[in-house]
């Protein structure tokens, strides 16, 4: 294959320039140096990364002494985040430029510009990352659907967060504090798997459409209705792990 | 309706702290300013905001000012690229938090960190902004797969960039450049609406499915096929068009 399908080396790109990566996503300090205009240490790190001066230069930024081969022996490396930091420290003009980018896009992220989260998404070369985006919006989408359903049949108060309580319990089995705990992860969507996504969107929607075509009012009967159709979810899903088991 | 389903005023989360945001999505000056620990400058802008500090303030950090109503008559306001660049360049203790979480973002932007991605999408209230999200990647993959198949029939060199701008040309009607000009975006497929990113989703995909089931090998063949499905699906387009109007 030639033309755009040929394999390239991984590289990440900041603004016009592009920096080589390892396998494991870590940058190639020299070239990573040289884009924020820190000439010195780009040359130390090419040429003379066993030097004193490196060493000082490392430990001045508290970089980790990683090496990678990008085809000319061992190297050093900096994480993506290592790098960040060095250019939000670095006064030099290239540097600067970073720092306005970085600040560009603190503030559009914090606008919630979906532009952006469209260029994040297709830097993630991961194939399953975009079945999880999916099944992710899917499932906030899906609950607030519930939400909406719950208010609709005379919910009020408390119900909204029972109810969010019982799917979650019902799918992961343990509730919400656990899971962020065991799975290591501030927010409970961030540590859940892309089935897991699903079945919390089949079953929220599920619950919303059986809301909607019975005589249901009031939170005592909305939960109800919502513990059986967990029920009969999990029994679904098991039935189903069963038969291919 | 009560519980978590209450129409809330709009708020800014950043960290724990939470802004007052107009419907333009400006910040509420004075609590922006005690989030990043400028207390007086916050007192300034809620209780002194004619005065000459609070003029001296502005225009020190050359902040536009815009007033808006947040139920205590007007107050000065800050755009959120404003307050990001304030505290990018203020050293107090809650703005050095901000600055590291700003690295930390731009760290995970860059890496591509599809939870990020999620994050954002999430924060973004427009209805059909996740329509358009989904469309742009799956318009992306629907790219990847032609490129493959052109590839898989004997595609080489140059017919990867032809295969795209015959699809853009004949979505659009004009080449990218023109286009972004036109709509004044850096890359293309930000300047989409959603209805052409799902048109150009589908020819690529229809070019990619006929590629598959023909006897077609070479660069002049693989074009040739583009064009005629391209042609069709101009037809059916329009056809549409036509009718419903």
């Amino acid at each position: 294959m030639t033309g755009t399908l040929k394999t390239v080396a991984p590289t990440l790109q900041v603004g016009s320039a592009r920096m080589p990566q390892s396998a494991d996503g870590r940058l190639h300090a020299a070239s990573a140096l040289a884009v924020l205009g820190l000439t010195q240490a780009s040359e130390w790190a090419r040429h003379d990364w066993e030097s004193p001066h490196w060493a000082a230069f490392e430990h001045a930024h508290q970089l980790s002494r990683l090496l990678s081969d990008f085809g000319a022996g061992p190297e050093p490396t900096l994480s993506v985040g290592e790098f960040v930091a060095l250019a939000a420290r670095t006064d030099t003009a290239p540097a600067r430029r970073i720092q306005r980018r970085m600040e560009q896009n603190y503030a559009r992220a914090l606008s919630g510009d979906i532009h952006l989260a469209a260029e994040i998404a297709e830097r993630n070369a991961e194939p399953l990352a975009r079945s999880w985006l999916h099944a992710r919006l899917e499932s906030q989408d899906a609950r607030r659907s519930l939400m909406s359903a719950a208010a609709r049949h005379g919910g009020h108060g408390p119900v909204f967060g029972q109810l969010g309580s019982v799917s979650n319990r019902s799918v992961l089995g343990k509730d919400s504090a656990t899971l962020r705990r065991e799975r290591g992860v501030k927010q409970t969507r961030d540590g859940l798997v892309t089935d897991e996504l699903r079945r919390l969107s089949y079953l929220d929607a599920a619950t919303a459409a059986a809301l909607d075509s019975a005589q249901v009012q009031g939170n005592e009967a909305i939960l109800e209705l919502h513990r059986r159709v967990a029920e009969r979810e999990r029994a679904t899903w098991a039935g189903g792990l069963e038969r291919a088991g």
